[in-house]
């Protein structure tokens, strides 16, 4: 093994595209760092440099939406990701609907699947990043991605994330089954 | 859309073996709920929920391995899922060394990558897990799987696990630059 600078590789990461109200007006970002949890008290965590513009509309309204977007969906979530809305009005990217509860929350029309968020603790997670978790209050899906009566991976098309975007190739085993080989080796 | 029962859906996330030393033993334990960043302090954050076995030596040492598994080790890295140290000696499952500092982060010899970590921060997640935040001390990689001087997504074959493991499929569009695009259209 040789040892290199210290970075935290994780290989693969999700990518979702976070929304919020800012100053009063939609805006949306890219981002890879995200750690979801919890079935009965459902969460999310997400990671954000300190500046980000997006974090303000976080923070003041207590409220954000994270968005699963599909394959389809690259060129707008990559746009979302490389522009700041300190500088350009990224409100008409996507068509948004709101749930029930949190008005604050932009959730994309066009996305597979998407969760309205309540801010519910802020973290450092370091001195450079902002670590939000959110309850998830609302979650959509658009029937057409169901299988099963569960979001289908091969329908929603997922994008990873690593250096650049890949798909998502191949099952190649069970989860939570596989490992019970290991047991009569 | 369809609202369902609120659930954190990312549809992707990636497999790791978090290593730790409990009550004087390796231990090892597999989860999906990592979140990654930084570059100039490079820290992950790892959600367990609270009755794990492996917490407790996490929370001892204040120190814990992430070691990346290539698919080829999806037999012992979901066996490490599937079973608790509490009622299984873990401890052989996996050839272990350590790095230079940190002599309670088992690291594994034949993972891609690995990475000895610090505790800094435990957070409470929600109630039923712990977030465990960690600063990278120490990364290791296996210079098989190194191209253009980083992990080479092609070599490591990471895991994907999305209710069962998924291969990373082919990559689709260059980040930060697709995007692009929408500034034409």
């Amino acid at each position: 093994m040789k040892k290199i600078n210290s970075h935290p590789y994780l290989m693969l990461k999700p990518i979702v595209v976070v929304g919020a109200i800012v100053d009063g007006r939609v805006n949306f970002m890219t981002i890879a760092d995200i750690i979801a949890t919890g079935r009965r008290i459902p969460r999310f965590g997400i990671s954000s440099r300190k500046p980000h513009y997006t974090n303000k509309g976080i923070i003041e309204n207590e409220t954000f939406s994270v968005n699963i977007p599909s394959q389809e969906m690259i060129v707008k979530a990559d746009y979302c990701g490389i522009v700041s809305g300190q500088e350009v009005d990224k409100s008409t990217v996507f068509d948004v609907f709101y749930g029930k509860e949190l008005k604050a929350a932009p959730m994309i029309e066009e996305a597979p699947i998407t969760h309205a968020c309540k801010l519910v603790k802020t973290v450092d997670f370091c001195d450079t990043h902002y670590l939000f978790i959110g309850e998830v209050i609302e979650t959509y899906i658009n029937e057409d991605f169901i299988a099963d009566e569960r979001p289908d991976i091969k329908n929603v098309k997922p994008i990873t994330f690593y250096q650049d975007y890949w798909k998502v190739g191949d099952k190649f085993a069970e989860a939570f089954k596989i490992g019970e080989e290991y047991k009569k080796s």
